[in-house]
C-alpha cells in the first residue's frame, strides 16, 4: 500500500520537534480526520534556515510532513510557498488516494507558518 | 484537546509489534480516513495470553489500540469480545468526538482476530 519512501519517512521522520524562538509558526487541522500538525520556521534573509514539525496525525501525515521539511529547508519563502501537497506526495513516490488528504496538512502548515512570519514583520 | 492518558499511550504505546505464531489475526481498515490496524492474539485455554498490534494510524488510533491491548490481556474470548470502542475511549479518559472513529479500529480488530481464531479451530 505504501512506497518505500513513505515507510522510511514514517519510521525515521526528519526534523521532528519544536523551534523555541521560531520566526513563524503554523498550526493546521484536518477537517477530514481531525488530525493536527504544527510547523516551526526559523528564517534568515528571506530563507528558511531551519524547520521542525510535530503531528498527532497518521503515518501518511508524518511522512508528508517529514519530506516537506526537507523540501523547503534552504529555500526562499516564495519558493517554499510553491510546495503543493501534490509535490509532497510525488516526492514520497506517491500516496494512496484515500491518504492524499494527509499531505494537505503539510502544504497548509507551510502556508500558515509563512503568513505568520510575514504578519509579524 | 487530548487527555494525559491519550498522550501517555501515544508517546509510549504498549504491546506494539507482531506475534509470529499468533492464533488469531485481525486486520481492519478505517473507511473514514484510510488507516489500517493489525492485531495478533496468542490464546491459551480460551484466554488471551498475549496480544500485540501494529498501526499506521494517527495518535488516537495508536492510543486506542494500546489501551485496548491492556484491557483484553488475560481475559476470556467472550469477555474480550465485549470491549467496545466506547469502553476504549472511556479508559483513555475520553476522545474528542472527531477522533472517536479511530477507537473503532481497536474494537473491530479484536472482533476480527477472535473470529479468525474461532474459524481456525
Ligand atoms: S488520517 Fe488524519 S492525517 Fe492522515
Amino acid at each position: 500500500m505504501y512506497s518505500e519512501k513513505v515507510m522510511d519517512h514514517f519510521m525515521n521522520p526528519r526534523n521532528v520537534g519544536e523551534i523555541e524562538d521560531a520566526d513563524g509558526i503554523g498550526e493546521v487541522g484536518n477537517p477530514k480526520c481531525g488530525d493536527i500538525m504544527k510547523i516551526y520556521l526559523k528564517i534568515r534573509e528571506n530563507r528558511i534556515e531551519d524547520v521542525k514539525f510535530q503531528t498527532f496525525g497518521c503515518g501518511a501525515a508524518v511522512a508528508s510532513s517529514s519530506i516537506a521539511t526537507e523540501l523547503i529547508k534552504g529555500k526562499t519563502l516564495d519558493e517554499a510557498w510553491e510546495t503543493t501537497n501534490k509535490a509532497v506526495a510525488e516526492a514520497l513516490g506517491g500516496l494512496p488516494p484515500i491518504k492524499m488528504h494527509c499531505s494537505v496538512l503539510a502544504e497548509e502548515g507551510i502556508h500558515k507558518a509563512i503568513n505568520d512570519y510575514r504578519v509579524k514583520q
